[in-house]
């Protein structure tokens, strides 16, 4: 039976983005399902006590740094936005209300608007341009604004950080599998030897 | 010419020790000098407003399977130190100390050092327990136990923690080739293809 490995991610994280950029090819490598499960950053951030790696002095700028050497070693389009960080809740939701629809357009929508965001210096907090985004699928993107304000969709959403957080999930991107955490895109070369080896 | 890696760690960092069984071949495979230096990595926290990741609720739990982890697959004896962290700052007095007699011996002294304290629990912060590694190289210990209070060698160390913070190191382990910084054991790959392709 395929394995499953759970993808979280925050749609503003840049590794998390580069991340997105690899992890379908990976997880048909080693023949496995893989589930895309954007969540909330800041949420794990109050449990963990941390903060994100561009907020500090000399790190940060390291991490700019990386993020663009990172980028370019994988040929991947990449520019810092303007705004940034942001809070990505109106994409999650978009995510897992497309989800319900259709799951392949709702990966597809990950990267859209990962890219939109990252490659594009989009605005993704802005409803419209989410919108836009889900009408480039074929999805009226009125059902959209109006999922948005959804009750019930904005419940599913926070049971699903809710649920994150009780794994322990507190990075992005962040993938378990067979129970085991795999923490940033640094260890996917990790990951890659679980899934060959199946453990080690 | 042979380019140097200059190797930054802390020997309090279980990262930093796992880094310290792979670097030497590292380097080999790219016919590169390799400079071991110990430095502080709390004074490099004081900057960059950060803590240990394993002082972290739930990352803290993260790492410490991810230490045991790794060190399974590369084949590591390691456990958890009772005492930890821990002040490392005798230890790198005796490593810049050491080095100036025989650089080998001083790289030695680090590897000896890491293995005492990470795969045999000893308590690298007493005196004795580093005057003991330093007399299994053959160098008497009452020649060390002067140098650790001797102020030329306090200073000479303090010079080298604030060498390392003024180039921007914040990590263990941090290495730094070609004036392009790689942070951590999981950069390891990044760093060899820097190395076989010259940069990218």
């Amino acid at each position: 039976m395929a394995k499953t490995l759970d993808f979280y991610f925050d749609f503003s994280s840049p590794y998390g983005f580069l991340a997105a950029t690899q992890v379908e090819a990976l997880a048909a490598r080693h023949d496995c399902d893989l589930v895309w499960r954007p969540y909330l950053l800041g949420a794990a951030f109050k449990t963990t006590g941390r903060q994100p790696l561009l907020n500090h002095p000399v790190v940060g700028d390291y991490a700019r740094h990386d993020i663009a050497r990172t980028a370019r070693l994988l040929d991947i389009a990449w520019q810092m936005p303007d705004k940034f960080p942001i809070m990505t809740v109106a994409a999650c939701r978009a995510y897992y209300w497309l989800k319900d629809i259709d799951v392949q357009q709702a990966v597809e929508f990950c990267k859209l608007t990962y890219q939109a965001y990252f490659a594009e210096n989009r605005n993704i907090t802005d409803k419209a341009v989410l919108a836009e985004i889900v009408a480039s699928l074929g999805i009226d993107p009125e059902q959209l604004l109006e999922a948005l304000g959804d009750a019930t969709v904005k419940q599913y959403f926070r049971d699903q950080v809710e649920r994150a957080l009780d794994l322990g999930v507190f990075g992005s991107p962040y993938i378990i599998v067979d129970g085991e955490p795999f923490w940033g895109l640094d260890h996917f070369d990790q990951l890659e030897i679980w899934l060959e080896r199946g453990g080690w």
